[in-house]
């Protein structure tokens, strides 16, 4: 039984920093608006510690703080917010019904904002070790490693400031990339090749994750020159990227080759009434910024395309 | 001779939202950053009393705190700003020259981000008496019509808005609109429904502005039945849109009927190393959020362009 299948003006899927926009502005609008959140609110940026390059901020937020506040901003304006999975999307002539583990919910506009989540490195060892050394997120797990030596797979944005939080407290830090530059910003960069604590593997790929209970040792080869090596470490970092939570639009939405949700500058998607926003979306600019833009965005292009 | 024509990474035109949130981003991204502004950090954001609706803000933030704090962020990471009026732009192979009133910049890639004006009547009376009575910002000049009263032309949010703000001190404020609903949000519409010193022309244009040395009369015509008459107001507030200043770029980059700038998601032009977001682009959400947005994915695709 669904919990309350009321008809709703807007649903919205996601509550990071692009869903929770869009709610200010739909609720603004005064359309009745439901969010779905499937797990922490502020999404992502949740996960931030200090958050500097968010508008409005000088000194900088932290995203806990920034979630919230877009959170209570929404909510002030009318938003309602549940917790639940969704699992489908079924789009039945000028209605579109969301499918959640929490039941069916019914709007005439659906604004898809459920942003990606990690993408795994998918070699022996990840899986079984994940919790007991592996982790996805260093402001969750750093502290568990003070004074230990620690490995960040990637070489963006995400794995430059995971290494640079995680040199606060770790003996050492070797960050592993697969080619020989960085892709991150220039001032993530500085700031790397500034801190002593921090090593780079370059050129190379983690081939193995090894332990006994806990992870002892990452295993690398050098795509150059295929050689193999072991790094001793008690913690193996993973950040490699996102992928959108969008399996099960599969055949609904046009997506691209990794699943993100194709729009236009309008955020409007090829289906009448569906909007995505943020992360989830192809040529996002994969900021809390850019998402609540987009969320902003999508939701007056939905306030038109409702009245 | 220009004061300073060293070639930078990137010349930001417009000191807006979209403007100073690019310029966070690319000073970030440690490219050298010129903002270019021709009025007032903030733009028009700056007009804004009290702004509810940007992220961050649960209990709303004066339109001026708010351009001051986005400009303290930029400043903070290296953006340079100065003040002066783009006259021209020049594209020579990889050089962007932007031609301004206090000289020739030069940078390797431009994001215009030059917002728009308020559109004008093009009445009889209206140069005339601009200034004297005929106002573009109720925030600005509602303080000279204490207990007197007003017309506001147009029917979408800003004029709306500036309704409800003129209500709080003048007698009387008729809102004249040539349609028989609001484009305004519901939110607002509410507002000014439930706002007794509200009244409304439905249907009707203004025709002509009357007075002596001041405004006195505004002149409607119904465009439904032709009938005109004459309303006995102290002020003219014009509030039917905007207007993009982009005639300095007619025949270099593709502009819409209404001379907005056409960019597509990436916030690219069709002129390589030449971008736009905010308000002077086409479909912009028009709001100092969806401006922010752009003006970081305008930075962030021109450091990928630069890089």
């Amino acid at each position: 039984m669904p919990r309350d299948n009321l008809s709703r003006d807007v649903i919205i899927v996601g509550g990071g920093p692009a869903g929770l926009t869009a709610g200010i502005y739909t609720s603004r609008a005064r359309l009745s608006s439901l969010l779905i959140e499937r797990g922490l609110i502020g999404g992502q940026i949740a996960n931030a510690e200090w958050v500097e390059n968010f508008p409005g901020f000088p000194e900088g937020i932290s995203g806990i703080d920034l979630g919230q506040r877009l959170h209570d901003q929404a909510t002030r304006f009318g938003l309602e917010t549940i917790f639940a999975e969704v699992t489908g999307l079924e789009l039945q002539d000028d209605r579109r019904v969301v499918k959640t583990t929490e039941g069916d919910f019914i709007a005439r506009a659906v604004i898809l904002a459920g942003g990606s989540s990690r993408q795994k490195l998918g070699i022996p060892g990840e899986e079984e070790f994940t919790g007991k050394g592996v982790s996805y997120c260093a402001t969750c797990d750093a502290a568990f490693f003070q004074d230990q030596s620690v490995a960040v797979v990637g070489g963006g944005n995400a794995a430059i400031t995971e290494a640079l939080h995680l040199a606060k407290g770790s003996s050492k830090v070797t960050v592993v990339h697969r080619r020989d530059q960085l892709r991150a910003t220039k001032i993530l960069q500085e700031k790397a090749f500034a801190e002593p604590k921090i090593e780079f593997a370059w050129d190379s790929v983690a081939e193995r994750i090894e332990g006994k209970d806990f992870v002892q040792g990452l295993r690398l080869r050098n795509v150059k020159t295929g050689q193999t090596s072991d790094l001793e470490v008690a913690g193996v970092f993973v950040s490699i990227g996102f992928r959108p939570d969008t399996d099960y639009l599969k055949g609904l939405l046009p997506l691209d080759e990794i699943g993100q949700i194709i729009t236009n500058e309008k955020m409007e998607t090829e289906v009448a009434g569906v909007f995505a926003a943020g992360d989830i979306r192809r040529n996002s600019g994969r900021q809390a910024i850019t998402a609540a833009g987009d969320g902003a965005t999508a939701a007056i292009y939905a306030d038109k395309y409702l009245t």
